[in-house]
């Protein structure tokens, strides 16, 4: 199975006073990463919110950082779920960023820079009551095969 | 009656690469200014929505960007209310730096540099229908006094 | 001329506790459709300060909210620049939500909601100084082609 | 030695759609606090950079999200630093949300909600190179008494 990956530029918003993107703004390039993630596999998170009554929230995540992204780098956020019990799901999930001129299409070549890694745990709750629930049928097929 | 005012401190969060707050960050420091303008008058928005079902909403601002504010620059936000209508207010808001040293008590003293101006028009809605409302009797009356 | 468009998601990370995106974060649409403008012209912000020495920072704009962007909704956000003297720009920008299963390739398309009006005065300054400087040749060339 | 706090309140730029903090944004907040602790300390992160010429940049952060934060809480942020080599430090760091009524001023009592727990590790680099730097003296005295 291919790495699902996602492409992210960087803009004024992401970045702070030391020239560099704030270390809380990659969470949000990762959360992004998740979402398309779970998208591509047909599902929005408002519809699961709304259809099923459910919520992906995270519980627990450690990120290291390799080095800096800066204003225009255009990023690719890689994202590689495993599931971990009945009602949460692990991610592994590294920020590269593309040289210029190559394209997001191809996460693992060599030559790219490795920016960050992460390793976020999710859980599956009750949209209304934020108690766990089992992750849908769906997500679990997709991640096993 | 005087003038309210809140501080808020400059953190990296804020800045941009530019070495300045990023533009939008400054409306995150005028919504803080007339939330806690809304708690002097002892109520919370959270409060509102669960116990009257509204919300105040921005339905249109405009802003005059006059000098940046930098790392750690200690911040006065100033929040002028008035009645527009039975079911929405106007902010009349204005930003300043504080020398270091000084503090925050008097707003309108003389030599402080004033970096933004905005006038903000704020709805009362629905919280759930996002449909007018009139703006709550206490409101009214705090605007008017 | 057609009128520049850009696409944006709206993530978690754009909404807040109304369900709704926060009303400052339509800023940071707005700014990455001008910024992917400018780059549409061939060349970069960063380019820009680190060769020309010259960065646009924003002076004044309205805005006008007129429907709520949600969770998962995909945006349009146009951008049509003209000059204001030779030192700054003007940009007309609307933010148009794209209905299910549509494409943002026209962005004037009738049956699209409209869901936020802005008026952006952007000035050219030293990225050092901030003191006013000439909109590059470029631009102006861009601008009124 | 007493652990340092810091006031947060949660304003609406803070949640998402769900009603809670947005998990990136604890990480704006344990910034606001190891900032402060800085300042307490007698020094801005402003004027290390322009007198010494370093700056703090986190390197690495494992964090567990106990409970959620909602709109109007008011939080304790703690941060308790300790050295890790000679050009880094490590902050455990809590973010605790206290009961309507109580003040900031006793971060370890009994009865508040342990919302998120974090270990965070910031390097002391070079502002222009973000080669590593000794961690300053004042700071090795403060964090050792």
């Amino acid at each position: 199975m291919s790495v699902f990956s996602w492409p992210v530029r960087v803009y004024w918003e992401d970045t702070d006073g030391g020239g560099v993107v704030f270390y809380a703004n990659y969470l949000r390039f990762l959360e992004r990463s998740r979402t398309e993630w779970l998208r591509a596999l047909g599902y929005s998170q408002e519809a699961l919110a709304r259809e099923a009554g459910i919520l992906f929230t995270v519980v627990e995540l450690s990120i290291a950082y390799r080095k800096p992204a800066r204003l225009d780098d255009q990023l690719s956020v890689t994202c590689e779920p495993r599931m971990d019990g009945a009602a949460s799901l692990r991610f592994a999930q590294r920020i590269f960023r593309e040289e210029p001129g190559e394209t997001a299409d191809a996460p693992e070549r060599a030559g790219r820079s490795l920016l960050v890694e992460a390793d976020v745990r999710v859980a599956c709750v009750d949209a209304k009551t934020f108690r766990p629930r089992r992750v849908p049928g769906f997500v679990v097929s997709a991640v096993r095969a």
